[in-house]
């Protein structure tokens, strides 16, 4: 079997303090109800766990009965967040069904991940233990170990942004996050932790745009990019 | 004397063949006319150069006269741009006032750049040769040699993306710029001309948005951006 988790506990400070961008209605629903859609309406997924804040259980329970017949689709279930990514994606790791081997992780903030990139994400991380969907820099990045002096002029050629979905096997990424947790790291993306254990990490190059609500300013792009879609 | 050369030759394929970015209105003016004004109204700034396309010289000169109260403020004089930006840069610096010790270089497709930003770095590139506008990455950014696997997990608290100006005492843009060229090498940014020759480059914080027009997607974000200047 093969799950999702939507990581939707996310502070969303960019946003403002009283804003939570994934509740932000972009081309008719809230931002986090196109990204459960995206794998709802997936052939691979079996399962949906959704990783939320403490006290927005109930708000994600009726959006599921708002928006019935995407989010039906597919058996979901409600866990806490924890107090970062990592252990939000462990809480959700806690709940998948005993059958499920291979899980995508999306960002709730994320609406217009494409199938195509969650399937080649799932089948790369089925085949290699871990993979990631990403895009080629477009910035010029500069190394400063000291926050006032370029240190490292990184070549941009070899550089990529990172996204979601990441895909796991599920007994990769436990270990990874294990060891993490166990020695008291703080990584910021799933990936990361696969350092730790020496497990490679496949890029999954994301053809079409995939960005993350950050800003009010990101709205009109979301709304134009999900017109399309 | 201090001087400003604005790099309005680039070819912006992201926008689709036959648009040049840089023409395209936001805020009631071509983009290149904000980028222009900045500089025409920044104290500091005593010449300007504009680094164009073969066969653009007067659209150019027809944009003086069409923003007269702004662009007339100072003098201009405009060059033909190169293969490459280096060499763009490179062409403007041969137009540059024999008494300009001191220079910022600007993308014409960036017209939110405020006043302070390229006070500050000029200011840190007459003291220290070089300086950058640059913000803390907010992407994660991987590196990867083979383009297939993730070969590095860069700490993100240590990256920059880099922006313009990028500002330097000519005779350190010169130096190596011309190192660059004579050994053949290619760089994407004027910064990093100066590995070459060890000069360090200061990385001055961009507090406010200074976003560069690549995609139609970016246009609304640069007018609402520009709407509230």
């Amino acid at each position: 079997m093969t799950a999702a988790i939507i990581v939707a506990a996310g502070r969303g400070t960019r946003m403002g303090p009283s804003v939570d961008k994934i509740f932000l209605e972009v081309a008719g629903k809230p931002i986090v109800v196109h990204a459960w859609e995206r794998f709802a309406a997936h052939p691979m997924i079996d399962q949906i766990v959704l990783v939320v804040k403490d006290g927005f259980q109930s708000a994600f329970h009726d959006l599921a009965k708002q928006f019935p017949s995407h989010l039906s689709r597919k058996p979901y279930s409600i866990v806490i967040g924890g107090s970062e990514r990592q252990h939000s994606v462990w809480n959700g790791l806690q709940a998948l069904d005993s059958k499920v081997e291979l899980v995508a992780i999306q960002d709730g903030a994320r609406p217009c991940t494409s199938s195509i990139l969650i399937s080649q994400t799932l089948l790369a991380a089925q085949e290699m233990g871990a993979a990631v969907a990403a895009q080629r820099a477009t910035d010029t990045v500069k190394q400063s170990d000291d926050g006032r002096t370029i240190t490292h002029h990184l070549d941009r050629s070899h550089l990529w942004t990172v996204q979601t979905p990441q895909a796991f096997r599920v007994e990769v990424i436990r270990k990874a996050l294990r060891f993490v947790m166990e020695q008291n790291l703080t990584v910021t993306d799933d990936t990361a932790a696969c350092a730790f254990i020496e497990q490679p990490v496949r890029l999954i190059e994301s053809t079409s745009p995939n960005p993350k609500a950050t800003a009010p300013s990101d709205l009109p792009i979301l709304e134009s990019l999900l017109a399309q879609l």
